[in-house]
């Protein structure tokens, strides 16, 4: 009798699927070893080394097709002066000031050295970063969007990727959060409005069979 | 046996509440017709008709102390060339075409003629303004947050006006959302990690009783 | 004996021209009335005049390509409030508020319906505005920047339209400024570092032969 | 009889001094070696070792009275594939890519451990950065900028800081250029509408006087 939750969104016309581009870009964001060691605050289980994993897959055929790479990571000076209002709310961000090694992306997906690795304060990926403008200096109209945690900084660079003019692509099962009920809601949210949700599977097979302009 | 979603997070440390700031300013994202009217396709029913009203009392006693008050409002060019991605992801922005009364913000919270009106294109009312420059240049230093809708535009609000710098209080009976799940959803991740949460009244009580240095 | 300025530059590598992108976009900032108005602070006499039928002549050009075509105009509330440092450090900002025709576009550069402005309050076209949004999501890859006034607007325009990714070619003689030398001045420093310059003539002739991928 | 610069933007109202803020923050922008070094192609010579010793002295005044101090560097990845089109643009930036000691700041105005150090890919100290961020959530309403070069990335940087919101001076003799013309002329035009100047002298009694709020 109720309408259920797809229904009412569907109503509206949310959850349209977008034409893809073709030149996309691989982002990584926040593969911390915060999110591995059971030791820490933020650590993340099995959602997490899941979505690591399945990253990893995935970054093999980015390397493999020339598809340009982006990590971030997070870093603060000790005392966290330069994470503002965020450090002074979140108390387990303190895992990322300088020198501790639970800030260290984690061996799985070592950065090369010709890859770019963004050092970023906030959720977001390109809040207070020159992120978007690597992007589109490189012409790149299209994001595959992986990484930990859905619920925190991956939602936030979705709606940045989508708002600075990058069609977004998330990868969903790449993607990982300390419980399974925010990872949901925020998939959720995000293929509504923002984005499209693809499997990794799915994304290694756009990445193998798209002509890059 | 298994551990709940609030015993979970705050084992690592989250939702802790902030020191407020003393010069507060109260925020209105996208109190538009276009959610009020039944004939529209974002509709949002009685939650965003009790965020509206709660919304005009909170309104009511920024004026009476002083606090300064802004709006957001979307608008787009016919076709939506301003709206990039968004535009095309999301169908239903179509009511915000310029000249479409849908988007004009609702007669129960009309804009005074010296109060700031935001015409943003993107979910967050940072996002492609000059709002965080207002307030820095107000000297405001906390936000009190309350609009439509809050898994989208108020979410995407929220974690920008953390990000730049500005301690972020979510009125919870202020925002409201078309379902209730992902109203719920969102604000628990506000909390978890951007911004404390409050109801309309306790809003009211700290704007009269916060002393303006 | 002494060094002169070119050869100061040229030995450091500077003034290096640039390869142009294939999806140019026209940029023309702040053509308000406010620089043709004898009577207006802001007057900019023939300097001014000369970039307008300059900038008139491009514009037709971009209309027939195709080209994209994007306006900046600036807009403050009564009082300035949303200026914030900027309203109060320059006194003639006071023609843009709301309602004073001075603000306005001329008419020998009237927007179409179907064409964008931006709203802006600070320098650059692209500070507090989704300008770069726009631009990623149409996949723009070049702009070409006319304006007034050359120290002014378009200088920090060109600054932000190169940093967020876009190769920039600056319109020299669309430009002008109320008195030479400045004008002259920013020439040189965006020739150096930013952009490159070139006549009317000559972006009209690439706007002609420029095949859009 | 013809009227002279200073006479034209007076007439205008340009050059109107601003309230100074009573928070504020030292900004030293990019004091690399690159510029101190007679083998680097940015070598600044005279011009640049005053700004130097100049800023030396007022950092010692700044720690001296708890001012926060905040610094910017350059640097990109082998290639510079995260400098996008000014790395292009502009080819003595290459001095700039990590590894290479001429991007170190110069041991004279060497940070310490718990001053933040602004990482930065294009002229302005702001753009891609957390920088207003950090201020904002500082409080901080007024910066003091120092920095190389006065054509470039101070001038950037003082358009930034004056559109994020903050009263904007510049320390001119704590400023250098690689010739005196274009250090004159971007002087000139920032006094206009952006920001005050005052010398080293000066903003070292400021910050010694200013009683933080």
């Amino acid at each position: 009798m109720t309408e259920d939750l797809g229904q009412n969104y569907a109503r509206a016309g949310y959850h349209t699927p977008q034409v893809r581009g073709t030149r996309p870009a691989l982002l990584l964001v926040d593969f911390a070893q915060a999110y591995f060691d059971p030791a820490s605050p933020l650590f993340g289980a099995e959602g997490c080394a899941a979505a690591r994993d399945n990253a990893a897959r995935l970054l093999a055929t980015a390397r493999a097709t020339g598809t340009p790479v982006i990590y971030s990571e997070v870093r603060y000076v000790q005392g966290g002066a330069d994470g503002g209002v965020f450090f002074r709310k979140a108390p387990p961000l303190k895992v990322f000031e300088k020198g501790n090694p639970l800030g260290d992306i984690t061996p799985a997906l070592a950065p090369r050295d010709n890859e770019i690795v963004i050092t970023k304060q906030y959720p977001s990926a390109f809040f207070g970063t020159s992120l978007a403008a690597t992007l589109t200096a490189m012409r790149v109209d299209c994001v595959l969007l992986t990484g930990l945690t859905t619920s925190g900084c991956v939602r936030a660079t979705c709606v940045d990727a989508m708002s600075h003019g990058f069609v977004t692509l998330v990868v969903a099962d790449a993607c990982g959060d300390r419980a399974e009920a925010p990872h949901q809601a925020n998939l959720f949210d995000m293929s509504a409005k923002y984005a499209d949700l693809l499997s990794t599977s799915e994304a290694a097979a756009y990445l193998t069979t798209t002509k890059r302009e």
